[in-house]
């Protein structure tokens, strides 16, 4: 077997990167609608609860090189992301 | 239609947090065949140039629910943590 070469492995995080734009997007998508959806129930957006069951639900599945700590600071870093997404939707709701 | 419930909504994000997950132990493990490339040939693990065209690359396909500066941010933290990775054996590297 060939030695792959770093442009080969580049391709491979490009696309990689990629990937992972198109399942945050899609993540994002559903949390707006997480959120409107606790608007219509007057439920709060954030639930530290789920937010835990979540966290540890990946971090069951984790195998992989990174450590745990790792995983759980960058999925924290998407789920703040995903309320702030529903905060904006909220905020723009009270405007009009 | 019937609309979704909150409970289906979650099953959606859930899912989507295993693909995410995935692909990050992907992205680490090329990311760690990077490193010791590197390592062979005596260049330096972090290239700004190559960090710079990567979240060029990201942002010019995004078009989701989320901010730039939001996509940034988490691209800059899954950058960050790779980067530790490949330190990580290279530190260990040094230790045998």
């Amino acid at each position: 077997m060939t030695k792959p070469t770093l442009e080969t492995l580049r391709k491979g995080i490009d696309e990689i990167n990629l990937q992972l734009l198109e399942l945050l997007n899609k993540r994002g998508e559903i949390a707006k609608e997480i959120g409107k959806l606790k608007e219509m129930q007057g439920t709060k957006r954030f639930d530290p609860v789920r937010e835990r069951e979540s966290l540890n639900a990946i971090l069951a599945k984790h195998d992989g090189p990174f450590e745990a700590s790792t995983i759980q600071h960058i999925f924290k870093e998407i789920f703040k992301a995903s309320l702030e997404l529903q905060e904006d939707d909220h905020s723009k709701a009270l405007l009009v």
